[in-house]
């Protein structure tokens, strides 16, 4: 079959001949129909993620472990977990029948692919605990998962959204996605600290954080108390670390600030998973939600892997 | 009036002379009769808190904001929240009447001058949500507080408790007031790493962090999990930060480990402040619960305020 494969840590996937896998027991063959690709997939093909230590076991491997793909009855199934080093990004998949799942009707497998960023802005409900009314910042907000999260903060009932980036073009777009007040992150220090108090208003309820390292560092610091009073709670929920794998967390911003800091995945077991994805279909089926794709053909997946000007497009694959 | 009088930023506090205090409409005068001394109090007095922005406004001041007095009639209260540059080290405080409350018969007003540790140490059940059976991970264990952490995690009925600090022999005595395991902090990285993870058992369900610094990174290290597997929830609360007034902060200990990061406030409205005071005060009456203590004159302040050997005992200063 044909595949995209990375042959050193990393490296860059090229579209070659790989093995066929052979399904053990228990698994199925699936055709592979679309493949979204992610931050998270890349971080872990250049080995700078904690999950490279499980998927990056063997090379040369190929890369993404979910998709949507096609059974030999042609049911069409959202897949994942696959075994290294195979990975989605191929003609075909051996995967265990189980985490097999019949995909919805009327919903495009790309877009389908392509739902996870979208399920995962809704932790701002499920970890972050957003009531309506309440303020959302988001912090990174012109990736492809930033726009989702201020498009679902939106639609979930934020009574004011605050969103960060780098660029001011995308900024200005963002306002139409729904954003009150854009900060630009790429100004020196001090700056930014002051954007980020002057548009704390009544407390950022909930921060949804898909950057770390220097940014978040300020706003923490921005959210430090000046007296011993009992602050307004915020729920900060690290969900990415495009600026940096770690931040310089003050004792001081947490004890009496009303700070909480949680991971995304806080709070998501599977009843609530299986109500989040459904919510998310329903907006998308009725239009109210929409995920902005860019779909290429497997074949080209070594160009598209580089690019830099999907503009809060999701990459998507279909082999 | 004769005072504990600081000087100048970082000053030791000095026994001297002190214009007695001028009660304002709607404040009363007490006359002092127990003060506990804080590192809370030493680090506002050296600058090095955020709350020195509130005390430390006029200098020469006196420390400490809160303590035990007896008012004009004799009754005893409990006062606080003083209007610098007056502090509680003295023999007189003029005090909000609003901010008094009648002392609870039966107990030594030196006791009760040191209830805040013990106060603070029960935000393992209201910020950490602490249940029964689970295991309870004391960083920074012989200090005063950590020692009432220790023995309070057991009257909640803890199953497990690990305990840390800096010296053996002391650690030694953490196992007497109920820790299972201890751990010496003050080892290469590398082996305390090896020691969180050795004592991890089935996760720390609640972390009382008094050091944050170098042991609390080195703890968030061993928390980072291997695989996207979704963690036992840790709750990790902020009390102090005797090891540091930052950590590095891996985004990859947060995302998918479970851990939770608040400080000891959260929680602590009124009526739980109401609850866990009586319930720490029906310990101390029954005496499953005991405070040690170290009174010293006001007088001695200068030299009591600098003392290192306390091994766990609250100074409490009695004008």
């Amino acid at each position: 079959m044909k595949a995209a494969v990375v042959h050193e840590v990393g490296g860059v996937p090229r579209y070659e001949d790989f093995p066929d896998p052979v399904p053990r027991e228990g698994e199925v063959v699936v055709r592979v129909r679309a493949v979204a690709v992610e931050n998270v997939d890349r971080a872990i093909v250049a080995g700078q993620h904690y999950a490279a230590a499980r998927y990056l076991t063997e090379l040369p491997m190929i890369p993404t472990f979910d998709g949507v793909g096609e059974l030999a009855d042609g049911t069409l199934v959202t897949f994942g977990d696959l075994r290294p080093p195979y990975g989605a990004l191929a003609e075909l998949c051996a995967v265990d029948a189980r985490l097999t799942r019949p995909i919805p009707a009327g919903i495009d497998p790309a877009v389908l692919s392509a739902l996870s960023s979208a399920v995962t802005a809704m932790s701002i409900r499920t970890a972050g605990e957003l009531d309506r009314g309440q303020t959302v910042l988001v912090q990174g907000g012109t990736g492809v998962a930033g726009r989702l999260s201020i498009k679902i903060a939106r639609l979930l009932g934020a009574g004011r959204i605050v969103a960060t980036g780098r660029d001011d073009d995308q900024l200005r777009e963002l306002r139409e996605l729904g954003a009150d007040t854009v900060i630009n992150t790429a100004v020196p220090d001090d700056d930014l600290l002051r954007a980020y108090r002057g548009a704390l208003g009544d407390g950022y309820h909930v921060i949804a954080d898909y950057l770390w390292g220097r940014p978040t560092g300020l706003l923490l610091r921005a959210l430090i108390p000046e007296t011993f009073a009992l602050g307004q709670r915020t729920r900060l929920i690290q969900i990415g670390e495009l600026a940096g794998a770690e931040v310089a967390l003050p004792a001081a911003s947490l004890r009496t600030s009303g700070l909480q800091i949680v991971g995304a995945a806080t709070g998501f077991d599977a009843d609530t998973f299986a109500a989040v994805y459904e919510q998310v279909l329903s907006w998308i089926r009725a239009g109210e939600l929409t995920i902005e794709l860019e779909t290429v053909p497997l074949r080209d997946i070594e160009a598209a892997w580089c690019r830099t000007d999907l503009r809060g497009r999701r990459l998507v694959v279909t082999p």
